[in-house]
């Protein structure tokens, strides 16, 4: 389906984006906005974690926008009422952040959560509620591509915790019929990404580094494989799960038509800015939370809603800093 | 291996329960007493939790015992100093209370454990540490007996919250080297368990009834199937586990020689009490998260330690029934 087929799902709907100032939640709001939504915002800005007010610059005045935390509850219960939609993307994701705080990490992923299907079942249970979980569940591959059904064997505190919120939707799911999605991101990177530190993955800091023609360090010979969703076909896959009634109480992995490896990566980007490349040795901590080559496959949700990736790397990359360009101002210094 | 024949691994050593306090807890910091052990206890006596000082009175003198929270960090780094062993006791234990209040137990089971590898990691990563984690784990079986290679899809708060302090344990195996071992139990009775509420299970609930000469409510048929062991026996696997180096970094489950329905379960207390049976539907908050039968495969760590359960349930309810008459003026009224 395109996104303007998705108008009429959308528009005039009322819908929460926790997490919506940060790197996907924008993405997604300014979308929703553009399909005619009522978007309201609730986001907790903690520093360094990729929420900007500036991410949702075009829509500041129409969204609503609560700069608050999802562990008060008592704004949540309010907020929830008579949403139509509730897409969950506030958390934490950084792997290195939740070994070094596995407490902040608990609270900001797991008690959120929650807090937010709590006030959905008192105070909404009809809403259809997505949750933006993350390959990172999955911990090292067993095989490849990885689907659904393997074991998930978290590598670290951060997968643990996405986890745990999984099967609190799950939970909520059969237990109260909460209308509640889970989709597994790989991946993703483009517009409105934090980029300037390496929270939301190493694509963002390359990004950054090679626009600013500084030196590249990839970790180990290079050869790991990812996959990448530009932030446009997830946030088509976001709305797309969302009016699938076939999705609601299971798990879908998203993933790309193709598979790279850091190096090949480093050399798309080589063809768009000028920078230089330093292999370096895995730095123990992250050689520890390290998975190896990670690919998904995605024809389960495929097979759900039809949904496939429209973007392909260097497309995807070329625009991204198309647009990084433009913003350098926010984004790049 | 008999109690006796542990004296070696355990006189000596300093040994720290969190929830040595409680039902299970208690029976192990006595037994460890007994082997000559330096038992410490932490325990937070949470109001109705099954937390007593009388459940340790024959060590009142010798054992340090703290009464402190596990979220409470700095009491924690001090107190895991130097222990040989750590027991991980500590927890919300009730299906039902954590569906009630999810972020409850979300603190007690997750949060606590976080603080208490943290500090084990920073001020002692040499310590053996058990936690004992339980079969709520695997939700509602798919096959029978459940093995540990059983998908895990908990059914209440509860299952999920354990799930991920299971997850912590095997995480801070791998990443810092902890010595951890997780052991899945079952339902668990025997002398101690708080019987005057639910919340350890029905098999306590039951045994007050029936020796108060009470009316024994059976939710639907009663040919439900569970496996029971007597908490010698666990304590008995408890204090394997954390001896046999093999066993580090893996999950495992305990269980019986038997199965039984409820039915057969009120069959034997009827001929040791008199009292009468009934039996009525499910209520909705229990039908919801009622797993049907459960019985687990405990061969892995058979294999792994020579463990099996010695107490069978008619001679184990026969003792029990004895203990509680005995100390009626604690645990009866």
């Amino acid at each position: 389906m395109t996104r303007q087929g998705m108008r009429p799902s959308y528009s005039g709907k009322r819908v929460l984006v926790t997490g919506g100032l940060g790197f996907i939640g924008s993405n997604l709001a300014l979308e929703l906005a553009d399909l005619g939504a009522e978007v309201t915002i609730l986001d907790s800005l903690i520093a360094n974690h990729g929420g900007d007010m500036r991410n949702v610059a075009p829509i500041a005045e129409s969204a609503r926008i609560h700069v608050t935390d999802l562990r008060d509850v008592g704004a949540l219960r309010v907020v929830v009422k008579d949403q139509d939609f509730v897409f969950h993307l506030a958390g934490q994701v950084s792997h290195g952040d939740s070994m070094r705080d596995p407490e902040l990490d608990l609270a900001v992923n797991c008690s959120s959560t929650i807090n937010l299907l709590e006030a959905c079942r008192h105070e909404n249970p009809r809403a259809v509620l997505l949750y933006t979980s993350t390959r990172q569940v999955y911990g090292c591959p067993a095989r490849l591509p990885v689907d659904e059904d393997h074991p998930t064997i978290p590598v670290d505190v951060n997968g643990i915790n996405k986890l745990a919120a999984e099967y609190y939707h799950l939970l909520y799911h059969r237990t109260y019929d909460l209308q509640s999605v889970v989709l597994r991101l790989t991946n993703t990177y483009g517009p409105r990404q934090q980029i300037k530190n390496d929270r939301q993955g190493f694509a963002g800091v390359f990004l950054f580094r090679a626009m600013r023609g500084e030196k590249l360090q990839i970790y180990g010979n290079g050869e790991q494989r990812r996959d990448f969703n530009h932030v446009d076909d997830v946030v088509n896959a976001m709305l797309l799960a969302a009016v699938t009634e076939n999705c609601r109480g299971r798990v879908f992995n998203l993933g790309a038509t193709a598979h790279h490896s850091l190096n090949e990566f480093a050399a798309m980007l080589a063809g768009l800015t000028d920078f230089s490349v330093e292999h370096v040795p895995f730095p123990s901590d992250r050689r520890l939370i390290d998975i190896g080559d990670y690919y998904g496959d995605w024809s389960r949700f495929a097979a759900a809603t039809g949904w496939r990736p429209q973007i392909g790397l260097q497309q995807g990359l070329a625009s991204t800093i198309e647009f990084f360009r433009r913003h350098a101002d926010v984004y790049l210094r």
